[in-house]
């Protein structure tokens, strides 16, 4: 079978590699029929990270049932699923606590599991892990590409917004316009916030933050950006939306937070140098919410919305590629040419 | 009259300086019979924070209300009150909130207002900032020596230990020795924690945070502290307060935290130059709560304690000095010869 392997700084290459099997009788093994090329994958392809040459890369797996272990008793072969960025077993503290992301069993896909971005995943723990596409919906290719931004970005963004304390009513302002970001509008209004407002740079993107329910932009930089978002919050928002990661996007969540207000943070923390962000959060009280987002947990309610029509986070693929075109679609995330990539496989 | 008054690192002079006076309607001037040092005051005295030479210093007040200007209600001459360090209107949306110390007509009490470590201070918005002390144990030193407490570290733990989410039946680590801690220790006992754990390096502090309650110290430092209380809380615990702001008690709060917990924390964060913590807490979700202590919205409360005589954090003074004995006083705190000292003015 082929896969997507990393071999160094971008340089990600589609190979020849060895099949997965069934290794223990709770695995899975499922031929992944779509998957994604995320923004934290360019955290190694940029060479921030270290990581292993050889190593098949890709976290977000949906796909068909090709072979389950003897004990597997929530999905069987043939079904569509697809699967969160991190493989849980369903029955530990943290997974039954809603925090999959801590399970103590569990695992992610690259290494022996195989990268998603490759024809075929195992998949470990597969009844706390896999979720099953209602057979009705199994096969119809608009509903799937809706639905694939569950195995990460949009349950991540939705993490964000509850981490951030939204509920009806709310003011959100949501920090990132990358598609976690413009998920995180989505979860944003979803969980009915009144008005959201969507910072970032980019015009293209958040022109999608508008269609996602944004009822304002801000899209200036640095303290123009603050002063924008304090002044449209009448001295800041009680929800903030950190969807980037970044020391300056830090900065930004917190100085536009109202005294008493929450972050909720989603972005992984990188070159997060110094903790200037803390003396500002400390001076006003503003608790942080949130960390790696507990996929697992949010997948079945999102996926329930999306079957019924009310929302469809697929606007965030705004490029289609089939697995040799994974590279491709790496080099156009990277020189930000596509929002996320869809990959076809 | 005479007050404590900054010249420069490690020089605190007691001189002779204005008096106050009544300067708009909503004011006081109090008397001054107790304050004390506080374990911020020594971030001037090291030369960690630019001061104005000339500035008078001291900001936990305890004393006896001189005279009001004509819009004060609440209290009279003759009335002995306590104030916390934040002066606030009580009648803002943040003070109704509960979070004085974002209070939009606040102020703090040194500058104009005069430092609480001298004779008398002028206490603008008197109304909302003084608490006065029930006339049957206005005179009664004990009580006056438990109560003084709540001007400042006192309702800092406490906010520590609401801020982590401690409740009834609940496991609580408190990192720091300092009298913050040991309140934190108090106040996590008070919500009804059944397990304590205090974190610090100080044998004598460890020894009042048991007599405070703790049930078990952790006096080991870097690695082995947080592998000792990981053990005891088999695996980290749901509830940590951070009560000393420093980069390794950053660290050493996150990652004694549960997957899923909260760090309640008070620390002025001080040197704390990387944001290393912020990784440790992404990747478990460990949230982050507090700030700077809204003291005047928990007084009532904890007042109501220490008068039925279930609350008494007065073994934090382990010194007592006269106003002439100020600068001894702060000698004293930076060398670690006390805890906390207690000034009878």
């Amino acid at each position: 079978m082929r896969a997507a392997v990393y071999h160094g700084e971008r340089d990600i290459r589609v190979e020849e590699v060895s099949e997965p099997e069934l290794e223990s009788s709770t695995d899975a093994i499922v031929r992944v029929t779509h998957t994604a090329v995320c923004g934290s994958d360019l955290w190694f392809y940029r060479g921030y990270r270290d990581y292993d040459a050889g190593t098949r890369v890709g976290h977000e797996p949906m796909g068909v049932v090709e072979a389950v272990g003897e004990d597997v008793t929530s999905v069987r072969p043939g079904d569509r699923v697809l699967a969160p960025f991190a493989i849980s077993c369903g029955e530990c503290e943290f997974c039954r606590k809603g925090l999959h992301t801590s399970c103590v069993n569990g695992d992610g896909w690259s290494g022996a599991n195989g990268g998603a971005q490759g024809e075929k995943v195992r998949c470990p723990t597969a009844d706390g892990t896999l979720v099953r596409v209602p057979d009705r919906y199994a096969d119809d290719e608009d509903v799937l590409e809706s639905l694939l931004p569950l195995t990460d970005v949009m349950c991540t963004g939705h993490h964000a917004a509850v981490s951030a304390g939204v509920e009806a009513g709310d003011t959100a302002v949501v920090v990132g316009d990358g598609a976690v970001g413009l998920c995180g509008v989505l979860a944003a209004k979803r969980l009915g916030a009144e008005r959201v407002i969507a910072m970032g740079h980019h015009e293209d993107r958040l022109d999608i933050a508008e269609s996602f329910g944004a009822t304002d932009v801000v899209s200036e930089r640095g303290e123009a950006a603050v002063e924008a978002a304090t002044d449209l919050t009448n001295g800041g928002a009680n929800h903030v939306l950190e969807c980037v990661g970044a020391e300056s996007s830090w900065d930004t969540a917190v100085e536009v937070a109202r005294p008493g207000g929450t972050v909720g943070y989603v972005g992984v923390p990188e070159d997060v140098d110094d903790a200037e962000f803390l003396g500002t959060a400390f001076s006003k009280n503003v608790g942080i919410e949130g960390g790696v987002a507990p996929v697992r947990a949010y997948v079945e309610d999102l996926m329930a919305d999306v079957l019924q029509g009310t929302l469809d986070p697929s606007p965030v693929f705004t490029k289609t590629v089939d697995l040799d075109g994974v590279p491709e679609g790496y080099r156009a995330m990277d020189e930000r040419d596509a929002v996320k990539v869809l990959v076809e496989v």
